[in-house]
């Protein structure tokens, strides 16, 4: 991977002056271009060793193009609202929306390098991590993020002359720390590790640019000429009204048998032992969420269901088990402007809850692959492959700790019209029922076809789907609220008294 | 104001019964009728003493309403975010959007009442406190904010009861902390602190509600009955179009000097002296940003002036002085839909700095007094107490450490106009000359009497207006760089090496 930035690249003045000036100025115009065009946002991501020039190239990039269209996220310790959810938040919070460009000072691959070059994680721990970031640039390229990634290089004698200069120089001697010469000495060390991770996470969408560092002059031209290439590239692009459709076709159910059909929808549940357990079930998780132990994990909840299944009074019955101080109802709708200028999953990262707290889903990201879907609000492509975003992103919940718990609500087709007959009679209700809700009852076999295939698809051993028949509401209800009780009750048993969660890793 | 709190109220059980079933959908009614509406938020504030019932208040409110649209915020300690921020920053991140009910468990009032109990404020400072919270609530309220203020209050003898009760049950005694009994033995002293606390904020617009909170039945449905009373009045009325203008108007200058005519725009610099300059000014500034008092500090920015006056080039003069890891630049613009849900000030709050870091403005808050007023966006009831807003708005920033800085770029109408004509020429400068500008330059008198006002009204000694002759780039440019750059040194050499700001409140 560095065998060409080994070499000794040079580029002289003249030919440097010349070619700045121009590139300056095309630059510039490209940034332009991006603001008006407004379909996608640029991410730069700066990395490589210590000494090879990467502070001075963000300088210089802030410089050379508008510096109010740029935003330059560093990416020093993680604050404490930062540690209190999955590593990746820190990144989403700061991506760059639609027409902007981002640079990223460090981003997702430094902590697994270093645990890496440190001994901290373990070969096949490393391996999970590359895979977790291929398909995390992945998600970001089909989502139409321009991911650009430059990766400084220095060879070793390189850069133990350039961390000498800069201990000489009094104007310089601050940024030389103690760690930037236990890093020399590791180098070989980190060449070792970032070679073969360079290699697993150039994709052909985005791949790494190993910038030689030694030569000012040529590590600037290296990156504006590739900069301006990419950015060019991408805005002379004919804009296509959706990709072109390469997924082979779900297959159909052969027989009328599928998970929903199978459900038996009625199931018994009297007014007085629905009081009974409903006290039961609250009492218990309301122990259970003052539990200690909580404080070191967090609880997400998903409520997906037939229109009128009776998802908010599922809800309700949750959360009022709960100090209303700690938890939060996200209910969602249409995205907002500032959401839709982000990627999918971005306005649901957003709400993920700090540790010690819930949050409720009221209706989720399960939309793409549901509403979405069925009506064809995004491409095919599109949500075939938030099967596997989706569960990368619980992956990450439940990596850090948080427990993720998903309730499909199902009622009959005749069920739901008594219920919306009723709706539309009683006044505080009415806002409950609109034309919409009569449209989508109409397309019902196909919501029914994609709620089987988001089951099969999304349900994993630590966040399965629990199906709730829902035709009688008290039943519904308490196996919700059960469901819900016992995750977090087993949740807590998986920490020990120390508050270090078992098969985790450890905290540092 | 605890007179009538301290008598024995009672409901019995069979007018609650009664009353709840009616209120209960009747808030669920007004709450959709607020979510349709769309037009303002309501924001309740809970506070008062231990054991008086408020968060069985909160819990009923989110289970008699629909919790989804509701956001409940419990104020604990602040996360370092927040710590690093003006003390406001926590409360502006968390209003709730128009349409929507914010429940604030503990506010602003929380630290002032609690610090002036404890004696670690004097009777100054609380006043100073006091003067605040009334113009925040104030300026909440003109805004559009449905601002409801409960007080839970319980006589020393219930309150002594109620703990004891809390105490004596093992399911409710994890609530019962040191800290009850501690403030239980403070009763008087917090009496003394509250009861004056209470009627000064008590404001025609956000009065206390004393909610007696000794008998749940009583207690509950005061509030309810209340809430439900608030939220109808606003949602009955019928929508002004503008709020009736009652403001006296501004003097016109009886002749014909001002500020900026006072101003000689055209300013020599040579090049020669202009490079010079500038590498001296951005050493020095270099130099100050690493100084490891600044980790104590932050600055803010701002950069106001005619279209075509440089605001662009003197920000990346300055920028280019610092590592752009720890700068970030915001570019005003039209607001977005997010931002439009919220109060004026709320989308330039979300973008203050932590300590150690800067924040450039290119364009700003002062939006409001100049291109609001000029061309009628908002009324001038709204852009009179503007002035006020902004100046409290910056004496928060002052009072946490954050350096203020203001520069307005001053042109005379004729470089003006060279320097649009010249941007129509340049290709990559195109895209800063629009229909707009051409509009807004035959307002000249009128932006001329508005930025006299606003230098007139929000010049204060510690952050105050500089005016840049802005007709030679050169010397705007030094100027403006020289002028923050000393800033940024002052402020330092206020900043005890200890880390410790001099005259500021001791840190706990």
């Amino acid at each position: 991977m560095f065998e060409s930035a080994n070499l000794r690249h040079r580029v002289d003045k003249a030919l440097y002056k010349r070619e700045a000036a121009k590139l300056r100025q095309a630059l510039l115009d490209a940034q332009y271009g991006l603001k008006e065009n407004g379909r996608f946002p640029v991410l730069i991501l700066i990395a490589g060793v210590e000494g090879a020039g990467k502070s001075e190239t963000v300088n210089l990039l802030n410089e050379w193009m508008d510096p109010r269209h740029i935003h330059t996220s560093a990416f020093f310790d993680p604050s404490d609202e930062e540690r209190e959810r999955p590593s990746l938040w820190r990144f989403w919070r700061e991506l760059p929306a639609k027409g902007r460009i981002g640079i990223f000072f460090g981003a997702w691959h430094t902590m697994p390098i270093l645990d890496r070059v440190m001994g901290e994680i373990s070969e096949g721990e490393f391996a999970r991590e590359i895979g977790e970031i291929q398909r995390f640039e992945r998600m970001l390229s089909d989502e139409g993020v321009l991911l650009l990634k430059y990766w400084f290089h220095l060879s070793r004698s390189q850069q133990r002359k350039r961390i000498k200069e800069l201990a000489a120089d009094p104007k310089t001697r601050w940024r030389v720390t103690d760690q930037d010469w236990q890093y020399l000495k590791l180098y070989k060390k980190f060449v070792k590790v970032c070679d073969p991770f360079l290699r697993k996470t150039s994709t052909g969408e985005a791949p790494w640019i190993v910038v030689p560092g030694a030569d000012p002059r040529h590590r600037t031209l290296t990156v504006a000429r590739h900069l301006l290439a990419a950015m060019r590239e991408r805005l002379d692009e004919k804009p296509l009204k959706r990709l072109p459709d390469k997924t082979p076709p779900m297959p159909a159910p052969t027989d009328h048998l599928n998970v929903l059909r199978a459900l038996e929808l009625d199931q018994p549940m009297s007014k007085a032992r629905y009081a009974k357990e409903l006290e039961k079930w609250q009492g218990r998780l309301n122990v259970a969420s003052r539990d200690a132990r909580f404080k070191s994990l967090s609880a997400v909840a998903v409520f997906e269901g037939n229109d009128a299944a009776g998802k908010g009074g599922a809800i309700r019955r949750v959360t009022s088990a709960l100090d209303a101080r700690c938890y939060a109802n996200v209910s969602v709708a249409a995205p907002s402007e500032e959401e839709r200028a982000q990627p999918y999953l971005w306005r649901f990262w957003r709400h993920l809850p700090r540790n010690g707290r819930f949050t409720f889903f009221d209706r989720s990201w399960y939309g793409r692959v549901l509403v979405e879907r069925v009506e064809g609000f995004c491409g095919e492509a599109d949500w075939m492959r938030a099967y596997t975003e989706i569960n990368d992103f619980e992956g990450a919940m439940l990596r850090h700790g948080t427990v993720v718990v998903k309730f499909w609500l199902s009622v009959s087709k005749a069920e739901q019209f008594r219920r919306f007959k009723a709706r539309q009679k009683v006044s505080f209700k009415r806002f409950k029922i609109t034309d919409e809700d009569w449209r989508n009852r109409k397309k019902w076999d196909a919501y029914e076809t994609a709620v089987c295939d988001m089951v099969d698809r999304t349900s994993t051993s630590l966040a399965p789907w629990t199906l709730v028949e829902a035709n009688n509401k008290y039943h519904a209800r308490i196996k919700v609220l059960k469901t819900f009780c016992r995750a977090i009750e087993d949740a807590l048993g998986r920490v020990s008294k120390a508050g270090v969660r078992k098969g985790g890793k450890k905290k540092k």
